[in-house]
């Protein structure tokens, strides 16, 4: 047994099978994936990876089920997912995910093949564990899947809180002794006990204020945007293939982008934070529907019509069209006076949050510095959207 | 000057007329009353007082103050009357808000005569402050007055921050670093800059969730409608007067109940923890119109009708029919693209969180354990409620 | 099971023979002695009670129960110990010690009497434990009785921790968790494992810096002072017995100093923090080994002679001798390199340390802001002692 | 003006000539070094960056130089030089000085040439200041130089709150708000006013303890030396030359040993932390005063002794013979009595500190593995020493 000591939950006992798939090469890469990605620049003490946030999950999982009660080969199959849960991750975590999804058509907690090879897949079965069973739990799947990824999921609980204490934006910090205490079993559903509206709600109002002043910063998007668009290229460009690309690390991904000379701009523009500004900055309101569902390949075309009519080269244009938010606390499920409520139903709040949501949602169009003009002009042209609304939101 | 160490906001720095203010009896009196009365009942570290809250709202009155560039006897006003806000409180804060109302005519933030009068007074007029212009600013009036008790004051500021330090629970841990600098005048009226919507709406929600899990804890408002009835009781019986009553502190007024004989059982009660349980605990829905605008004589006369129908005496039965709580955050101004606009308009989740205070809202009546069957069969029959709906909420 | 939200350890679990020791009279009266006695005039913040602590040497007492695999009627009676183990003290706690062994003769922590009658000596035989062996655990007996009162017991780390959460003075902030976890027994003798010479050093430390910023504050030994000697003279002049005082509350102490006459100003100054000031305020060595050993006979004639010498009234001076600080950390047994030695062997530290205490104490002789002169003059022809030498350690 | 947050001091207010400095090259490459290089590897919270500790040193420098009234273009020189005082750290920060010192003869304060060139220099020109002044005051020179390098420097009280909050290990956490304010000027030196001895020693031996348990962790020592050897191999063995080695980030040298075939290993030990073990952990009392005064190219020959004894490659063998700890603390000047004295002669402490560093003191032989036993064997023949002493301290 190990006592990892944790800035966010004190000391982490490691154990049994997740204390053999510490040292696997898979896990320690997380040390090397920073957990907010480009969110750094703009909250500089948020430099937390995605390790120590899988020890927290695996610590959460641990006393959760503890409360439950579960133990065995059970427990240990949902201790191991939740300590492997993000080896699916590519670098700098959701920033790639859009990537790995076009290019191997898989999303970050399918991890299958992940978990089944390699170091990690041997760990597991001499554990009397089944890889298959482990990445079923990653995925959600089953009645414990809802501990690891569901509405109410540890992963949730440990990031909320670690995010408010290494960024020092205070709102994440949710009081996950009391969701833990509160879970509960229902008809082979993970439901709250009853006494916890407000605990749910609680989770739900985090991450929608978490959203609107960290992981939706603007200046992290535009970060985001112009590594993805770099990304892109050197796939596009190069002969580094997505399956290799997905297994780097953010340092890793961030000096080949340096060494390919047409994305150097961009690695040097984000190492040293010398980002693109604003062009365009439109409310949701103000964005025609057509253009909110824009995909992929509709938005490269946006950018290469914008950087034709502006003058410039493409690579001075970035379109950013965010997905609408997801709410997946809104489901869940809560006991109220002897039923079992989804907390949309019992809480006035959610809908207002979901409202909240969408009044943050801003379409961005991004561009150098000396080009912002230009681009602005061009982006009204081409889209029929015009200059940042509130440049300062 | 001096500089005090305080748990939640570091070392306060207190010079000039505040320095002077700190050894007057009425602003020593403030050590002696608890910020949170008897919610120590549910959450036993919940032993801060109104003293060390009222150098924290001191303390952000300064801050707000250099942000905002007012400075000279305006700035010592404003000063003054931060440090002074609560001296018009009555033993246990708000528990006993409704007695002074009615017996005296004036509301807690109705200081006129306790700032004219004594050392208090004295002092003001020392350093060349106008007592009533300290009162009035502590009665949220002119401009500055919004600073010290208007939506978005700088005693709401440290309350929630200081409750949630204090209590252990973390909802009221608002970024009050953020707020501070966010306050700017727009055509006299105090305002959010641009960019700071979530940060008002964190603010909603931090009180929101506060009132749900602490504020309004059924234990905590059996005791203190325990210690209402039987502080209206001692004021009716013996000769003690309810100018003098006001102005005792937490323990002397316990002491003077636990010496009347008709009101030493709930003095004991009170402080050996040893309460009322809900015999009638209603949701707003099951609760008729008539019934929710009772007024203190009608609850009254229900007390005595359930008490003579249940067959126990009057003191046996608490009826506790709380006010709709107030949102006055759904009223803070915040710069929106150039506009001021009511927080309500911008933000989808003011009405949200307005139903969801609603759905939190419970009607309950409250006796003696053995005499909780008999005391809800008689609500029943005198109201017409049934039942604790929700034990445990 | 109840879980009781805490500020230090967050939820506390109390069940069995703890859940209903809760609500012994004799409990909860702890609620009514702070921890810091008269610490609050000197850190405003510190206003956590004697309750909140025994939940707190409670839960650290069940976690260390848990990691040294001690089961059944044993951990039980340490549980029970742990939170029994303040009911002995007096009001204002440390405070009154003193008064209590010199007129009942026994120590605070001499509980055997009160742990056998009334509801805890009921609840104890109801739950099986035997309450001379849980007082004796309180006492320290016995090998588990260490862990409650010893050199490396629960009570101190709860109290360091609490302290500096509650004044806000960091230096208390121990690593207890690593504490819990390396408390071990060789030969029947509680000891840190392997690699923990550090760790007890810093137990050692951060005591000595909270004895030299917050425990030994002059403000706070002005005011014990003040209060002991106001205490003596009720008893000495009513009919309170001291039986009857051991067991009042801070609250209803300073009520009774109020309520009579010759006590009820220094009452009204310990209430208003109108306190005596430093009229001698003497390093060791600059004070005479034979008035060192003075006792407190000794002390209470030496201040009636320099009142007589200043021409003020005997409760004009107050003179104060604080014993020599005692070390119980120099002796907590570490494991090194496969033996077991006393911290003092392997630590140069633990020296230093107690070098520091000495070079912290001072000798005082306090009285009313208008007497110092008079009876710093006095003092000096009486004690052979001069002036304030450092008026601002 | 910007207000940025972090997660230590809450906001950091960065204005003129520090605001303009952010944008530096220089200085956003201290986003990319970590402040506890291979820390990290021992509590994996510790993420990190010299980029954050700047802001640190320079909101704390702005506060003191407020609290000490220094104005003006001094004021301006010295919250430059707290921003740039760590811009002349090579990868890894300490763990690379040794190699920048021998190949470069500069130590990681000596910044002239680096503050003179580039946009640094040309900031600091623009805004009016002399680079050879800032660098003067990182290099501690001056009556001001002692606040940004000296005994009581601002560097200190960041690094040591800003540790511990990251490790989580409590013991860094010092009263830097007490120790800003008590700083101030006594002939021309920077000193602590009266009343703070334990304030002083507070930070003593909050340092001394985090050397123990974070500083000078075995782990983070055998990380820290492999990489040391292999920086050393990849520079005598390629054409990276040294100013440019001393210019990188820790990502670049890692990367860069990963490329060269003689230090892949070492390379990815360090990112896998699949580290060499202890062959020997020697106290200070067993290892003859010789082998400490060994210097670093002894240390190699011995490395090379040790390697061909045991029959391995030179690799295999890493020698860590610690420099003795220093203690600059004990030679704050603190203000007793009137007289100024250094901490040393004032407090015992500071002897029982120096000896205990001493006692902590180990001299290490590290070896992958399956090599340790006959590496220990080696290094006995060759050095005389035995075994490992204490192998879990």
């Amino acid at each position: 047994m190990r006592a990892i000591k944790d800035s966010v939950h004190d000391y982490i006992e490691v154990a049994g099978v997740a204390e053999a798939l510490l040292d696997a090469p898979a896990v320690q890469r997380l040390r090397h994936i920073k957990q907010l990605s480009t969110i750094r620049l703009v909250y500089p003490s948020a430099n937390h990876t995605r390790f120590e946030h899988s020890l927290g999950v695996y610590h959460l999982a641990d006393r959760a089920l503890d409360y439950l009660d579960v133990t065995g080969a059970r427990a240990d199959t949902v201790r191991a997912a939740a300590l492997l849960h993000d080896v699916g991750h590519g670098p700098y975590g959701h920033q790639t995910e859009g990537i790995i999804q076009r290019r191997l058509g898989r999303h970050h907690d399918e991890v299958g093949e992940l978990l089944t090879e390699g170091v990690v897949g041997e760990t597991l079965r001499d554990h009397g564990l089944d890889p298959d069973r482990v990445a079923a739990v990653v995925a959600g799947e089953g009645r414990l899947g809802q501990l690891v990824a569901g509405e109410l999921d540890v992963d949730r609980m440990d990031y909320l809180v670690r995010d408010a204490h290494h960024t020092g934006v205070p709102y994440g910090t949710i009081d996950h002794g009391r969701l833990l205490r509160a879970l509960t079993f229902r008809d082979g559903d993970l439901v709250l006990a009853e006494g916890n509206v407000a605990t749910a709600e609680s989770v739900l109002v985090g991450r929608a204020l978490m959203n609107a002043t960290v992981y939706r910063h603007h200046v992290s998007r535009i970060a985001g945007s112009m590594l993805e668009r770099a990304s892109e290229r050197l796939l596009d460009e190069t002969d580094l293939d997505p399956a290799t690309f997905a297994r780097t690390t953010d340092a890793e991904l961030l000096g080949a982008l340096r060494e390919y000379d047409a994305t150097a701009d961009a690695a040097r523009r984000i190492h040293d934070r010398d980002l693109y500004k604003r062009a365009v900055w439109t409310e949701r309101g103000d964005v025609p529907d057509d253009l909110v569902a824009a995909d992929y390949h509709d938005v490269r075309e946006f950018e290469r019509d914008i950087a034709e009519s502006a003058g410039v080269t493409e690579q001075c244009v970035v379109v950013d069209n965010p997905g609408s938010p997801s709410m997946p606390e809104s489901s869940v499920r809560v006991a109220v006076g002897g039923d079992v409520r989804p907390l949309h139903e019992q809480s006035p709040l959610v809908r207002g949050m979901q409202e909240s949501q969408r009044v943050q949602w801003r379409f961005g169009v991004y561009a150098p510095d000396e080009h912002v003009p230009a681009v602005a002009a061009a982006a009204e042209r081409v889209l029929g959207l015009g200059g940042v609304g509130d440049p300062t939101e």
